[in-house]
């Protein structure tokens, strides 16, 4: 039936949904949600492709008491750079929850995805990290070391990050560019051992497919927060790392058992189960304890969740509107 | 990034994409795809809201040697006709098959995926009912009702049709609109056995949670597509009858096992397993036989593939640009 339909191009959502406090706080209050048990959020739906090394994504949550809900593909088509193009792309539809007819379509080409990945992680470092982090290390080059550098500075900001790459020179330039972005110290490192040795919180943002941080390298009073596994074959973190957590959080423990750190932890025996993992949303409930001694190490497997993009989804179309942005089709 | 997107209106598609023989046999193609072992098709991702009476699934399936794949996102809000709205919405995406970048978006509020479901219907006709085929027999008055007979029509051109509904006087109306519409004799029925009893191919296009159709009824000749179940509490034919098929067929056989009447059948045992079932594909391709004599009984399960929905929106982009239809946007 035909209705009002609201397009908004990537340029459009970058100008008005930047990576700020109100994508946090939005996405903070998206996990209080799933943490009520209230939202339904099936399963991702994935696609593998390997014949074109490519994958396809699908994510979705209901959140009850919003206006619509997202329905988000992403797309992953490994060998885009050799032709010149972004690996990852997609859009996010946002349907009304009253009818179901389609609301708006953000032709974002995974833009808001990225604002919400990268908002999660602010939120994982806002209840977890410690109070005080004078310095941030990154593990990891691409697009997300970047955002998740930038979010993390927003709820702890610190005079000082250091980001290792196995490319080095990326590393160096990612360094450069978020000096001046960011305008603290950051510098690349050679050495991730003394890169976590110097940080007080953790981000790691790598396709990895073997750990890239040891349990060796822990210290006390640090926070890891891990959000570059997403599939079934991806694995940062040291399995050790996990049980040696004094807090082990999850974005949602479901999801991390089959895509996230949690996955090769229970594989390898180094959890007996997820007694006692706990999920970001009922920290941020005050349901459950985030960091409770400056001492503790702490642990965030984020694997990126549908309540998150309905919530992004939300939002943006709220700014839209309100900026007069994107186009009305009748449709 | 920033790339040039196709914007198709419902209205557009409409005129642009009937449901014709173009339509029928890109499905019919796309069956035959489907048997080669080639194509990637993930399980329907399906989020039921029961609180709001409603449900939420999304279809995709990637062909190989097809520039792109269709993700489909279709919602049935089952109060909305007491808001003066359709319950079934939703839109479909094209993607590049090489790039995974957004080629098209379909604003076709579940048009394309009633052209498409209709089409199956005709495949199914076409290999499976009696060549000769004097009077088609419909159970359900609703959208798929009119354009199940259509597309029937279009394969097995009869001379009468028969329509039954629980709501008489919609019967009544919907022949009365076939009747024009088709230039074929079509009248409503008060008697579904009757209807049976009088047709050579019968297709149920209800909701029923209940058998519609009953075992007792069948008769040498007949050929039964069952196009209305594709949720796990949906069941249109009595499990007996998919027993006493000649010829079994399924669109696809791991789905109907959940979501179409095959389900029943082996839940109450009257099927013991799904050996001897058929795909539609195989028949199409030629590797299985449909209809072998003219007194068989033949059923067809179907409940909607992604297949179907990547065929018909490479379909619809290909007469969208030959019409110079739709709005290209940079996005």
């Amino acid at each position: 039936m035909a209705h009002e339909i609201k397009l908004v191009t990537e340029a459009e959502l970058r100008r008005v949904v930047p990576l700020d406090l109100d994508a946090i706080d939005c996405v903070e209050q998206a996990f209080e949600k799933l943490a009520s048990g209230q939202v339904v959020m099936p399963p991702v739906l994935s696609m593998a492709l390997p014949d074109i090394n490519a994958e396809v994504d699908a994510k979705t949550a209901y959140v009850p008491g919003l206006d619509g809900f997202a329905f988000k593909v992403s797309t992953g088509f490994f060998n885009n750079p050799a032709l010149g193009l972004p690996s990852l792309n997609g859009l996010m539809v946002l349907l009304s929850a009253k009818t179901g007819l389609v609301d708006a379509v953000f032709l974002d080409n995974g833009y808001l995805t990225d604002v919400r990945t990268a908002a999660a992680g602010a939120v994982a470092a806002r209840h977890l990290a410690p109070v005080n982090v004078s310095t941030i290390g990154v593990l990891g080059t691409g697009l997300q070391a970047r955002l998740q550098l930038i979010a993390a500075s927003k709820v702890r900001p610190a005079q000082n990050a250091l980001i290792w790459g196995r490319d080095s020179e990326k590393a160096e330039r990612l360094a450069k560019e978020m000096n001046t972005f960011l305008g603290i110290d950051v510098k690349a490192s050679s050495d991730p051992s003394d890169l976590v040795a110097q940080s007080q919180l953790v981000i790691t943002t790598t396709p990895a497919r073997e750990p890239v941080l040891s349990a060796d390298w822990l210290h006390k009073g640090l926070h890891i927060t891990a959000m570059g596994s997403d599939q079934e074959d991806k694995n940062e973190l040291d399995p050790a790392i996990l049980s040696r957590a004094d807090t082990l959080v999850c974005d949602r423990i479901s999801q991390c058992e089959k895509l996230g750190e949690l996955r090769r932890a229970l594989e390898t025996g180094h959890l007996p189960g997820t007694k006692g993992v706990l999920e970001l949303g009922t920290i941020v409930a005050g349901s459950a304890n985030g960091r409770r001694n400056d001492d503790d190490i702490t642990v965030c497997d984020l694997t990126g969740t549908g309540v998150q993009d309905t919530a992004i989804a939300t939002l943006a179309l709220g700014k839209v509107n309100r900026a007069h942005a994107g186009t009305t089709v009748t449709a």
